[in-house]
């Protein structure tokens, strides 16, 4: 759970509207001022995207949504919330006009991030009665995804502010990346200018079009950048010689006569269509919502990976994942399943996420494992195998899975998982795990298990921690009062 | 296998040994020349970095290996190839001298690339005997991993030299973007240019230092032009009001006086200091090899993840993938494999990848399920149950399995598969799978599974295709003659 329960979103565009989803998926109570007649629409479809996203994202537990109500003014949205984010447009009057209301009627102490994307803070807080508490929180589309956020504080802003913004931040799986010096645009979008500036005149110029342009990025430096930023990726490229080594060889080339350094192209009419038609050549035959869909799960797909990186220790945006997951598994305490209930533990709840798809649009073979040993693994927390207990040296390992197809899962399907403990001794855990449509409960595939609990250094099985077999052992009395699967104890191609 | 069997590298630093991995990799014998005392080692070592990318980038069969040996002169080299790929230092003069030297030597239409990264293909060519095919290849690092080539060709190059390039590199996985005029750094590192002039400014006036910098980058734009580049990304910042309309907003954000436009920063000592110290700072935990390493790790998992993307189509980088795997899969033929010895076949090699690593480094439970789904499909393609037999609406599907974890396997470890045929008739398939370390050849796991032949569209089961069923029993045949394996036949639980 986060520790500000309670916010307000001003101004409910792409970005606002991504603020509001990426709350309310926290498990923070949302109310959002937008006067525009097509609000409530935009945030609902903002929110329907940032919740398919999550879906694919993350098998830790959000915690249960917060709530989203629209609120009729400024005054009646920030009243009562510990923090607002604004994200109305980019004008300086309008977001001195709107944050000078939000300062009159939030509580004094109240964080005040502002989406703007190039105006100071200074500027911003100049009439504000506690301009203290006001930074920029600058995000990078989709908000509900990436996880940059750079918080800029102006001259008013007080370093507490910052401090208590970041630790916000994080709670929502978001890095506060500090600017230290306030100037327009801060860091990421001075970069995205000057380089924007270059692609306009290379398309201009006609050395390339548009397409050939993102495929020179994306290619290249743009996986580059995915992963490792622009000083790593040139400190390997100055190899043993090193990053001075590098600079000074790179040095030089700075002189050379290779960017329109000291002219701004003009977006007349004709350059606006001229990318407008390349860009139809090249995207035209996706929709705005299909490139959405496929954005947000190749963004989702890479920082998967990350997470996994660096012999799984998480790497880049992959770490912040990571982290973020730990936070969602210790804020979910206990699962919500009552262990001594004379049934099967309903343990997982999943969706098929696009990466596990086979040619077919079905769930790929070895997923059904993944979500089996997902199972196996919530049941282990359950009765105490947890992180503590696992690098402490004990586990349970997997010996033995029988599994058996019974039907097919297609991508975005809802799915849960069940557990049935069948014998438990010492040091030997038996279960029986279901995967179900979550839409009608048909069981699509089971998986008959032997855990093993071992001692890991020793490499060889040991007895579990006594806490751990009684809690076991409560769970399998329980379920003695439960009708043995008629799967159990079959072996593959054994007659009905 | 590649059209062109012979290929000569002048110049081996990173980016020339680069290019013969990559050329050796695709089965291409290179000779390489290069004067410097260390080329054989550092040649050596991006050859050990490929292969081991290599090996985690692809479970498509590569071909065997070209050879590479290290030519005594230029005229050596370039005799008797038909592709030569030029990479020594960037000086105009140098690099002319060179390539009128292979010019000299080499057949009049073996194709010439230069790896240049900013000289102009016309000056390049001014003095050649046979100017016509001479072009820019230039390449991104690391190149045996990042499949972008610029091709660029300048006032004398043929329209058929460019095309016959093209065809070359996409059969060595790589896609030849062709840029239409030839500037100085052409398209890639004029973007990189504008953006790293930036980059200098905000470190050098202390707005961030070069962590802070890269984690703005990889937190989001990084990611997203992995998958997108620039324009495609506007696009749907422009939603569904579309490109034009982002453009009309986005034009007036030009005048902003966001970047350094008119000035370029001295990369004077104390400005590399800076940077060398930061950049310690950020990194210096890792030495180069290890960042290297991480980097490749991660390119591949990036690349993996949007060869799955789009519903499994691919996407970006990973549709390039997508593409060079169908192209080694038509080129591998039959499996080298003798379906008619007594003997289970040896149907999968791989290695661990770093992706399917536990907390603790070792392979996780589910992944050997995949390499067990990897091991029935060789068989399937062996028995000519193809894409195209599949595309025809008949598979095998998996009913059950039943796995057993013997041992494990570390990241990096190097793996095979073989498989036993235990019976089968017109619509089942008993199979009995195994990894092997392929280090002592110890069993790791096992997997008993049962497949049944589908009709696809009507949902259930059907008899295989007679040629099909011909060659399975050919298989079944062969292996009647093995013993039953001890563990098939077993359920979960089943004392020994």
């Amino acid at each position: 759970m986060t520790t500000i329960t309670k916010a307000a979103c001003i101004g409910g565009g792409v970005i606002g509207g991504a603020w509001a989803a990426r709350f309310v998926l926290a498990g923070i109570d949302v109310a959002m001022y937008d006067p525009h007649p097509e609000a409530q629409r935009i945030v609902g479809e903002v929110l329907a995207n940032a919740e398919r996203a999550y879906a694919m994202l993350t098998m830790a537990p959000l915690p249960p949504r917060g709530t989203l109500r629209f609120a009729p003014s400024v005054e009646d949205a920030v009243q009562d919330v510990d923090w607002i984010q604004e994200s109305v447009p980019e004008r300086l009057d309008l977001k001195r006009g709107v944050l000078n209301e939000i300062d009159a009627h939030a509580k004094p102490d109240a964080l005040i991030g502002s989406s703007t994307s190039g105006l100071l803070p200074s500027d911003l807080q100049r009439d504000m009665a506690h301009p203290d508490r006001l930074f920029v929180a600058h995000p990078y589309n989709p908000v509900y995804l990436l996880p940059l956020v750079e918080l800029v504080g102006g001259n008013q802003t007080s370093k507490e502010t910052i401090e208590r913004a970041k630790a916000a931040y994080a709670e929502i799986g978001m890095e506060g990346v500090v600017i230290n010096k306030e100037i327009e645009a801060f860091v990421g979008d001075r970069l995205l200018e000057a380089l924007w500036r270059e692609a306009l005149w290379l398309v201009h110029d006609d050395i390339c079009d548009t397409e050939t342009l993102d495929n020179v990025i994306r290619y290249s430096f743009g996986m580059r950048w995915a992963q490792m930023g622009l000083f790593e990726t040139y400190r390997i490229a100055g190899g043993e010689a090193g990053m001075r080594h590098f600079l000074g060889q790179f040095g030089p080339c700075l002189q050379w006569p290779w960017t329109k350094l000291t002219d701004v192209v003009d977006l007349d009419e004709a350059l606006v269509e001229k990318i407008g038609a390349q860009s139809d050549a090249q995207s035209g035959m996706h929709g705005i919502r299909e490139l959405e869909r496929i954005r947000d799960e190749n963004l989702v797909g890479i920082m998967q990976v990350l997470k996994g990186a660096n012999g799984g220790k998480g790497w880049g945006a992959g770490k912040l994942l990571a982290d973020f997951e730990a936070r969602l598994w210790a804020g979910a305490g206990k699962a919500d399943v009552d262990p001594t209930a004379p049934a099967p533990l309903r343990l997982v709840e999943t969706k098929v996420n696009p990466s596990w798809a086979d040619y077919n649009g079905h769930m790929t073979e070895f997923r059904y494992l993944q979500v089996f040993g997902d199972t196996s693994d919530a049941l282990l927390r359950l009765i105490g195998v947890d992180d503590a207990y696992v690098k402490a040296g004990h586990s349970y390992y997997t010996v033995e899975t029988h599994i058996r197809h019974l039907g097919e899962a297609k991508v975005g399907e809802a799915l849960y998982a069940t557990c049935q403990v069948l014998s438990t001794d010492d040091k030997r855990l038996h279960v029986f795990h279901a995967i179900h449509r979550a839409d009608g409960d048909e069981v699509l595939a089971t998986a008959e298990q032997m855990l093993l609990h071992v001692d890991a250094a020793a490499g060889r099985a040991a007895p579990a921690d006594p806490a751990v077999l009684a809690r076991l052992q409560a769970i399998a009395d329980a379920h003695s009062a439960l009708a043995r699967p008629e799967a159990a104890g079959r072996h593959v191609g054994q007659k009905r």
